[in-house]
């Protein structure tokens, strides 16, 4: 909007120049021409500069925009799969608990299939379930509901998990929620 | 790029003007100045046209680029949820065949319940399931594999769906396999 206001003026200015230059061919003294000269070539390195200056600023727009749609495409999806995060802790909660009946065997084989099926299409979008037993603890990665003794770990230690952590690519989804010993 | 090189143009025809008024004032004769007014006004105006052009393309640039994020942001998950769309299949078959023993009783209804927080969690993407038994069969929502004998439907009714389909939002994810009366 501004930069328009500009250009328009910018067509004022130099209409009101013409008019200075075509009008009066034969009147003008070499001073006033010299004038004109000088105060023309202003205008001209004035116009010369906001070219440059649009330019610069479009150029810096573009390369600002590419940026910007890379990181959107890269984390496209993140919503999305933080919000089915539940559905998939509910699945593996559920998987631990399932019948061993004869009737059973092949429902829960099936859920397990389409379990692993349903981790599988996060897997290539980039969603890996962080290590986290056995690692220092590093609030980056872990959220520390718990600090608990250990005889097995010394302090500082990611004893227990409570609640899955998950990066999606080179980004933390959702932090781990760990014991720590203490 | 080839907008900079304008620019850098700009810049030696300005320099070569300011010599030309600069260098020897007092020796320029009345003409000679008038035709340095014409020749500056010329060139003042082109950079103007330039400048206005330059900023036009930008405007444009601009409006075409929250265009294209409204519409990235609109669809970014749609990828994922189409790769999601044969989980969401397996799981449906899967819940239409589940036991019915009293040892599996919790675990069938823990995996229902993980199969209705999925469809919600895509519900509230966008997600919808089309309506296909009993429409006209249109090729904008379905596939047609095959054509019936039916009593029940006139010709060129959908009567049975082999595979759901789905819109996500206002457009066609997948469209329904169906069977249609002929």
């Amino acid at each position: 909007m501004e930069d328009h206001q500009d250009a328009q003026t910018a067509e004022n200015d130099t209409e009101e120049f013409k008019a200075q230059a075509a009008g009066e061919p034969a009147a003008a003294s070499a001073d006033e021409l010299q004038e004109r000269v000088q105060a023309l070539t202003a205008q001209s390195e004035e116009y010369m500069q906001r070219l440059a200056r649009s330019q610069a600023d479009f150029d810096n727009f573009r390369k600002r925009t590419i940026r910007e749609k890379e990181e959107l495409g890269k984390y496209a999806s993140s919503k999305l799969i933080s919000e089915l995060l539940p559905v998939i802790d509910n699945f593996g909660r559920a998987l631990e608990t399932s019948p061993e009946g004869e009737g059973s065997e092949s429902f829960v084989k099936g859920v397990q299939m389409i379990h692993r099926q349903f981790e599988n299409v996060l897997l290539a979008e980039g969603l890996t379930a962080m290590e986290t037993i056995g690692q220092p603890f590093n609030p980056e990665f872990h959220q520390a509901v718990m600090t608990v003794e250990s005889d097995e770990y010394e302090e500082g230690i990611v004893v227990e998990e409570l609640q899955k952590g998950y990066l999606l690519k080179d980004k933390v989804l959702r932090p781990a929620m760990v014991k720590v010993s203490g």
